[in-house]
């Protein structure tokens, strides 16, 4: 199977346009806030939530609107979570019914999804004038607006497409994510938005996503709080015309793997840039006794707060990992393990059966100076393996989080 | 019942004596690195260790010489953890073999623990040199030189001692403890040594040990790494000559409230001198179903990073505090919860049923100006409350910890 990376991000598949403005929920005018996807055609639809037991109100809504496995439009805003806010629930009913009628669509085709400050009231007025407006700028060229607008302290906007082949067609999927804070998946993540123009039942789209998200967006962490409005959502518009999947076998393979490009990219992408992260750090972790073990083994080390520390240092303190390796909630010898440190500049390892293995300080320091570093975990008792990814912890962390809403 | 606080920490209790002094582990020549607690009777001894599967060497010796429940002398080095060492277990029962010849006592009668840097070599030679010079300078006066001796990253000694009626005898306890980093403890907690001079069983001993730490040390959470060698221990020598404690009843109940008075306390402090802390932050959780609940929640509202960075910024942002309430893993209902703030400057309600209540951003921030912080939960759902104490996330704490071995 082959898949290419494409331009275009949610607008690369057929039939999908968007828009994104600023519509005055948040301050800064030079901010988009608001943001609008549309399939030119129903799509088979697909989502999984925070698991937090707050959730944000749009999220309650989105989740009845596709009970039916069916949507049409996503409406999204930055700068409030409408969330714990009065009113949540009526304001998310009314976003839809707002977007439903200027689109004349069903309502209940509309997933509203929102990101920002937890707890502050959502006035409906930037929702009325700000979605005429996004309808008529909606284009097939609009998908970095809508990356653009869902930003909340992100730096960077997260948008990718790939293209491959199913049932003989050319089909495409593409992703756009929002990070940054409040950053520990479980069950779902931040944002994002997929769209893909294969045919493929409702089940099927939910089966690919459900199992897909285990190993990608919810192996990431940033600070290990699980945000309240964490979502995403894929849309299948079918306009590929493959023949629709509706079963497990090769084509729904293909499309699994390319829509695991989408999301380990853009989980890579949201782990990259954390909240005042200098660093991404992956972990990777090889002969586990079962999958289980190797994804929480990896995730404990990219969430510790003193190795995420260290690795801003550039402190090759190993003794960190493999504290954060011991407390993992697994079944596992530790005695078998061993640690490697490794960047574009080179390997080190620095642990061997779980022991100080020697090394120098020098060439592991030279290692960290680099963006992308890698903590490879060799277990030594098993065939399973798994990755996680997170970011150094630094002081505009503590900065940005000090006075996030001032 | 009364108890009184009073000095000497842990040479309050009769027959306890104790000794610190630089050996040479640490390079910094002004800083005690070895300390020496010795009881002039043989002790019943209780303990709780780490549950991280990385476990430093001395926990291991310790386990085995304390398993029938006695002992009479501590030995304590800062400034390396020998933990991943090299013969890791062989130092640390040299240690025990030197203390023990030294004393002219069993070595299975002796507790070896060490804390600072994991998976450096310690060598013996320290040990060798600075052992008889601890015996020499035994002192009933010398608490404080241990407190001092065990510090890492430490900015306060943590000191307390009490007296208390058992059985018409004044009977007294004391302890010391370190935290500062790595701490988030599970079973036990960084290091707490703590004596007695009642008379009571080893069972009995260990009954209120293991019963105390679950709503003490086990509520503290600097940064949510757990230690491999957070270890707490007893010693209960009977000078006291009190009827000897074997069985649950009034005196039991007397001598927990006693103990529960130093490890709170000592938790308490572990919390406000958390790394790079600016703030002790407690959350007291009431009405929740069941204590376990209670526990859960409490804790996790003082482990969020993001609620800590606010606390740093004087930012009453608890909507934080409420979305750690709801990733907590127990079962309650979200919608109840009210959340106050609190500080000596007064008290100031932020959220109703899981919902914005209006509040003053500017009183809200005074109150946020104290170092000592409430967060009051009420659950409105049961009768069971817990407590839990942490600090503020600051850049010193990313500054301690990214280049703390440099």
């Amino acid at each position: 199977m082959q898949i290419n990376e494409i331009e275009g991000g949610i607008c690369a598949a057929k039939g999908f346009q968007a828009a994104g403005i600023h519509s005055g929920i948040r301050k800064n005018k030079r901010k988009k806030d608001l943001a609008l996807i549309v399939s030119d055609e129903l799509c088979s639809t697909a989502a999984v939530f925070t698991n937090n037991k707050v959730k944000g109100a749009p999220i309650i809504v989105t989740k009845e609107n596709i009970a039916d496995g069916r949507a049409k439009a996503i409406i999204c805003n930055s700068g409030n979570a409408n969330t714990c806010a009065p009113n949540g629930i009526f304001i998310a009913e009314q976003t839809c019914k707002l977007v439903a009628k200027e689109l004349n669509i069903d309502e209940k085709d509309v997933i509203v999804s929102s990101t920002g400050v937890i707890g502050e009231a959502l006035s409906l007025a930037p929702f009325e004038e700000g979605i005429p407006k996004l309808i008529k700028k909606l284009s097939h060229e609009g998908s970095d607006k809508v990356a653009n607008a869902i930003m909340t302290t992100d730096t960077t906007k997260k948008e990718v497409a790939f293209s491959f082949v199913l049932d003989n067609k050319e089909c495409h999927i593409g992703g756009i994510a929002k990070g940054s804070g409040m950053i520990h998946p479980n069950m779902a993540t931040m944002l994002c938005f997929i769209t893909t123009d294969i045919a493929i039942s409702p089940e099927m789209l939910q089966n690919a996503l459900s199992a897909d998200v285990v190993d990608t967006f919810n192996q990431v962490s940033i600070d290990g709080d699980t945000s309240t409005n964490d979502t995403v959502v894929i849309l299948a518009n079918g306009m590929s015309s493959n023949k629709e999947i509706i079963k497990k076998g090769k084509d729904f393979e293909v499309f699994c793997a390319a829509l695991n490009a989408v999301t380990a990219r853009l989980s890579r992408e949201v782990a990259m840039d954390g909240e005042g992260a200098t660093k991404l750090i992956e972990c990777i972790v090889s002969g586990a006794p079962d999958k289980h073990t190797a994804r929480v083994v990896s995730k404990s080390v990219i969430t510790s707060n003193l190795f995420k520390a260290a690795m801003f240092g550039r402190d090759a303190n190993w003794g960190r990992a493999l504290c954060a390796i011991g407390y993992a909630e697994a079944a596992f010898e530790i005695q078998q393990i061993d640690v490697v440190l490794s960047s574009v500049r080179g390997n080190v390892q620095v642990c061997k059966s779980a022991t100080y293995f020697p090394y120098s300080e020098e060439e592991a320091s030279e290692i960290l100076k680099e963006k992308e570093i890698k903590v490879l975990v060799a277990m030594n008792q098993g065939d399973a393996q798994a990755a996680a990814w997170g970011c150094d912890l630094t002081y505009d962390y503590v900065k940005i989080n000090g006075d996030y809403r001032t």
